[in-house]
């Protein structure tokens, strides 16, 4: 066997069992191996970042890797946003980049570049495999060090040669480790504090965000009085009927300031104290108020669950309600058509155990405040900030979990990042509705216009404006063979979505606010 | 004023005055100064791999940078591979990436990243502003660090506060260096060499790919015998009636060793000796024979045109026929519709003046070989091997060259990879013609999968087929506002070409092969 042979069985055997692939020459022979090796799904995106983007939708669904197949520096950049998304998130991913022939580098062909100096940016391991001898156990070690705790992207570079080189065997799988539990210590001092008569916030992130979690999040809340929040953007978070209704830190600094001006003593949960999006001239940076006590309950890498259940255990909470949501929805059709009634809409009509991969930007907050109380489900948010993650993690999702429907919210000016990526939900026929918010601008970016200070003539509106011409999504949607439709009522968009729900494969639904 | 508008201004008076943007929040000054500061000529792409090739192609046909605005690493990131294919055709670039505030970066916030480590790789020049009294005097110097020859990518990172900051005054444009003359000497030792018997080839690349410096090589071939050659891919090439055909190097490793077998001693003008793409198993990654001496007459960042015009009354061909192209073409639309009778319609409509923007990989060659007859144009190529630049780079061209007709061949594999590019052709107007090349696959792999000596079964395939479903131009061009026409004969295409090649705007015509 080759090389490439050699590390498609190690993957396997490491239940490394998908490949979001964009290929190129260097990567011939790891797609020649996925045929001769049986197991491995291989999934083609047509561009770079709808690959990265599918692995991280995958891994937050999956809890374990994909791995990606990209084509030397080029393919890594084009596929570096979303890695810095997955980054952002802790989703494990085994980013395979393929590179020239170890011998070819000295030459400086066209496509030379540094990888593993771009690599680094996004990842936590990076190596470059040297030997076909050796690639395996490289790839064993990449899946470990993608489910290192809290997760991470593992990137490894793949020269051809070493693909192609001969390979003795492929290398079992390497061991993962647990995430750390908290000590007894660390859930007593939390303990003690939380019931010390001072103001305190509970900020949740990561792992904590499951039902679990946040039952005992509401717990905590309810008995001692505490503020029980989560981070703004968050990998994966339950939401709806049955489960604890986290607020989240909002999204502008005064907005985080004033949440927690009163607030005495911070509880970390898997995160970090909450930090401004972007700072603005004259406005803070960070929004805990000077001399307030932050307290670690628990770091990324350690166990957060247990921690949290053992605190609600000390603080005598085991009895208290969490307060979870009921499934409270509104399907009427009646009034007018914006973000609020298509989220209401959106969540009367959510299928039990639905995953909704939200990129809505300003036209998300309807959806979000509607969701609450819909069927449960699970709620994927852009956590690094940079657009075009929406749709492709919505098909990540899909391959993960099969039997699950999809629904992607998706404003139109992030969509346009990664539309290819309505391509692999055709030919993957992924269960994905996606629904585009189609404002026609940047429209975040006219509030911060304002916000910022700055004052907009008209060639600085012209370039936050996605009108002249307008983008029509049920062209660009049929022409990658999704099956789409324009509303403008909310009958029509009801109508739409709902039949939607209640079938299969891939649709797309533009509502022109 | 602040140290946005100190910028913009200093940007204009250094001589740039178009920006190809895709901004964000921490880019909303800069985005405002543009309206403060008449004369700078703003386009949006809505993704900025579009932004970045945009940005080449017009440095490629201006010969003198454009700004470029990028949103923190993720924007950088998505604009770093045609960024690459700017770096390898030595176009001059001023790239802008905005930042955080240089205060916020401390908090490590969702978008932050290393911006500057990631630039390294496609920047000769990289400097992270840090004031608002000195961004000027920056901007100032990335213009000339921009345009030292033989030009390159200058990325000048500009944080939040930076931009909004107090500024003084813009500063003055900086001397940009001429190219260094070739010495007497260089020139006598080459021609010597041209006339000492030995088997010689003459490879042109960078700016000695003009009229002149074409005409020059031509005298040089037909008075000493000499091989007279230029790159497989070059950044602007003047090609058609009038022009010396000079032969390209071919793109296979093995066509390479066969072409230079017998070559004793290679002659450099700007350029650097023949290597192969890719590597492949058991073959050769260098072209050039063992033993074969190579010669530099110009080095990039020399002058070569005088050069190779004193090598030519050195070696006494001023009385040669350079063996100039004349205009001969066939606009017969008998036989079936291929690439070359589609390369031979193409060259018989090609208007005077026109340029061409070449991304159309393996159905390139029947235009090729057709337009070396066509009427003179310059030929625009993909530079770095990273797909995806063919239609950034014409609207980039018709932005620099508004009065000539911009086409646009296109692999449909690689125009998905930047198709966004078509909305701001309808945007603002565009003068580009694509033609998208339908084989509906990534042609060029399913020929280096088999050389590569890997056998692909159903899956491997699946990963080169972009079939399944079928992707619909006209529905994506529509889309993006852009007319859009399919043609399955070569009547049908000699009419929508035509007809596109004597009115103004941005058309698409998808060839089905």
């Amino acid at each position: 066997m080759n090389g490439a042979e050699s590390m498609v069985r190690t993957l396997l055997g490491s239940g490394v069992d998908v490949c979001f692939a964009n290929p190129g020459t260097s990567e011939m022979h790891f797609v020649a191996a996925l045929d001769q090796v049986p197991g491995m799904r291989a999934v083609l995106g047509l561009f770079e970042g709808v690959v990265t983007g599918m692995a991280d939708g995958y891994g937050r669904m999956a809890g374990k890797p994909a791995a990606t197949l990209l084509h030397l520096g080029p393919g890594l950049g084009n596929g570096l946003a979303n890695l810095h998304n997955a980054r952002r998130a802790n989703t494990p991913v085994v980013n395979v980049v393929g590179d020239h022939a170890t011998y070819h580098g000295r030459y400086d062909a066209p496509l030379a570049s540094d990888i593993a100096g771009v690599a680094r940016n996004v990842s936590g391991w990076v190596h470059t495999a040297t030997s076909a001898r050796s690639v395996a156990a490289d790839a064993a070690r990449a899946v470990q060090a993608a489910m290192q705790a809290p997760h991470q992207v593992a990137t490894l570079i793949l020269p051809a040669d070493v693909a192609w080189g001969e390979a003795e065997r492929p290398a079992p799988p390497l061991p993962v480790a647990e995430p750390t539990p908290v000590t007894d210590d660390t859930i007593a001092a939390v303990a003690t504090a939380l019931t010390n008569g001072r103001r305190t916030a509970v900020l949740l992130g990561g792992a904590a965000l499951g039902p679990e979690g946040l039952d005992a999040g509401g717990r905590i809340a309810a008995a001692t009085g505490a503020m029980v929040l989560c981070d703004t953007f968050t990998a994966r978070l339950a939401r709806g009927a049955g489960r604890y209704p986290v607020a989240r830190i909002p999204y502008f600094a005064e907005q985080i300031v004033d949440l927690l001006k009163d607030v005495e003593q911070l509880v970390l949960v898997g995160t970090k104290p909450p930090v401004a999006f972007f700072a603005y001239p004259g406005k803070p940076s960070v929004g805990l108020p000077d001399g307030a006590e932050v307290l670690v309950l628990s770091h990324p890498h350690d166990e957060p669950v247990a921690a949290l259940q053992a605190v609600v255990e000390r603080v005598g909470a085991n009895a208290a309600d969490p307060g979870r949501a009921t499934h409270t929805v509104d399907g009427s059709t009646d009034g007018r058509l914006d973000q609020f009634s298509i989220g209401r809409l959106i969540a009367a009509h959510l299928p039990e155990g639905a995953i909704v991969s939200d990129e809505a930007a300003t036209s998300g907050l309807g959806a979000q405040l509607s969701l609450a109380t819909a069927a449960p489900h699970d709620h994927l948010s852009l956590t690094g900030g940079s657009i075009g993650q929406g749709l492709p993690v919505a098909n990540g999702a899909a391959v993960a979990c099969p039997d699950r429907k999809v629904v992607c919210l998706h404003g139109d000016g992030g969509a346009m990042y990664t539309l290819q990526a309505l391509w692999t939900q055709a030919r993957e026929q992924l269960d994905v509705t996606t629904v585009i918010f189609a404002n026609r601008s940047y429209a975040i970016l006219n509030i911060e216009l304002a916000r910022v200070g700055a004052v907009g003539g008209a060639t600085a509106n012209s370039m936050l404006d996605l009108g002249n011409p307008n983008l029509d999504w049920v062209h660009l949607a049929n022409g990658m063979g999704v099956e789409a439709v324009r509303v403008e009522t909310l009958p029509a968009f009801a109508d739409a979505y709902s039949s939607a729900m209640r079938t299969k494969g891939p649709r797309l639904i533009e509502v022109v606010l």
